[in-house]
């Protein structure tokens, strides 16, 4: 089959990699009707996909000369590489899209690794749900060259309407990735902190979630005023002190102590407030946290 | 000055801490067309409220005495005791509402002290910031007797439209404010560092904003799912499993070690995935942390 590379109404695309997320990628474009070839290492995970429409190519390098875009979901860089290495000869001239999760670093190698080979290519990330795929307002930020983006953005699109080039630098999307992602994992531990606060009183996990939704809506609102603070480095007019948070920091940790909750991680983000109070910060606001994370502590 | 307990279309409030948040509390209780005394360890607090109509009183006896509905905004229940002591006696029978943060057994120690007193007592909780005070949507819980809570709450409800009684413990307010605030320094301290992350690059926390909003409604919108995992102790259907952290985990910590940025925290909260996933966890969801949680490590 010759190659295509430019992006028609009517795209082939190959999926690799069918994980939670590459399906709901590989359905999505099958939705589109885009002609679907999908590879997985386990390949009963195709089974669905092909009743949805899809071609099932259960060898490496047939998949990747199916289709001038192969699209590749695995967990990392590295798996990447390995799965589609007996692919390698079919890449060039093709155009390689990534959307698996990973290190700046990683993609910077992904990226030499598809220029050495000759291929095209893009580094994404999914910023949201497999179940999220799809819909108007999901977002899916690209970084490289330009012009393959934008060759490829109506196909890219249906993945999710708020589909973004952050940059030429091959990787930009890991990077923002990383950094906007770097909330999750805080967040989900702080949330499952308090239902079992709640719990350990008899009350369910559910009850918490109307406030905890709106808490997260507050937060989301203070993010702008706290990013232009970082942007400044003027930390002297705070809304929330770093004082504030030191004022609570005992009742915090002794309140977990008390539900006999594991604190250490508690008790680590503390610290990184309590270096702040040693240097004098208190006065400032909770963003100057940034300036002491910038300095690793002993 | 006689007690008036029955909240009539007028009520007179006396707000005693004149803070950020108190004095947000004091303004909207005037906007709202009702007598406010106001009361701070240092007098300069009161001056833009007196512009706005209130009644600076020095004294915190005479200024407890002034109204039958006492709100006091400080910084804890100890605070707040310390200030309102020497006005003991002019608690009998008013009623007496904090909203300072603290843990439960402050709480409860608070309730006991006014009960002492002979005062009315309600403890209560602001999840948001000063600016939100007043809004139709912004959120204050209260606990203790409901009688108390209903009596007052057209008074009460000025300060935010979402106002809740959730109980009649008198520190389920408190437990409540630890549990759902728990997920504010972990998210703060996740945002500012993938801010150190991205403006290691040159490029500006400001530029993080919009995908951070969007992850934190992604939060948002999977904790329901996540709660009634939590309440039925079954995780074994995750959309996102402990092993998805676990893989991420190495890179994220390389991440910021490249950047030259403090990892010992995202490190402590790692060892939570750890623990999880020597536990045998790691095909569960992540919200099977919770269960890490509630048996400290070693």
């Amino acid at each position: 089959m010759p190659v295509t590379p430019a992006a028609t109404p009517v795209t082939p695309v190959t999926v690799v990699g069918l994980g939670s997320m590459g399906s709901a990628l590989a359905a999505a474009f099958l939705a589109a009707g885009h002609p679907v070839t999908v590879w997985n290492r386990s390949p009963a995970k195709a089974g669905p996909l092909v009743e949805q429409g899809a071609v099932h190519e259960p060898d490496i390098a047939a998949a990747v000369a199916a289709s001038p875009l192969v699209v590749a979901c695995l967990s990392r860089y590295d798996t990447t590489r390995a799965a589609l290495a007996p692919a390698g000869g079919a890449l060039r001239g093709r155009t390689l899209a990534t959307l698996n999760s990973g290190s700046p670093e990683g993609a910077r190698a992904m990226a030499e690794w598809a220029r050495s080979l000759g291929a095209r290519f893009l580094d994404g990330a999914v910023k949201n749900v497999p179940q999220a795929v799809g819909a108007p307002d999901t977002q899916l930020v690209y970084a490289g060259d330009r012009s393959v983006f934008e060759e490829y953005e109506p196909v890219l699109r249906v993945l999710g309407g708020d589909t973004i080039h952050l940059g030429e630098e091959s990787d930009l999307a890991a990077l923002y990735e990383v950094a906007v992602g770097a909330t999750l994992l805080p967040a989900l531990i702080g949330f499952f902190h308090g239902a079992a606060l709640v719990t350990d009183r008899g009350r369910t996990a559910a009850s918490m979630v109307p406030y905890s939704v709106k808490w997260l809506e507050m937060i989301a609102s203070i993010l702008p005023a706290l990013a232009d603070e970082i942007d400044s480095g003027d930390y002297a007019r705070p809304f929330s002190s770093i004082g504030v948070f030191r004022d609570g920091m005992d009742d915090d940790l002794a309140t977990a102590r008390t539900a006999g909750l594991d604190g250490d991680w508690l008790d680590s983000l503390y610290g990184v407030v309590r270096r702040a109070v040693a240097e004098g910060r208190e006065g400032q606001s909770v963003s100057a946290l940034t300036e002491v994370l910038r300095r690793p502590g002993s």
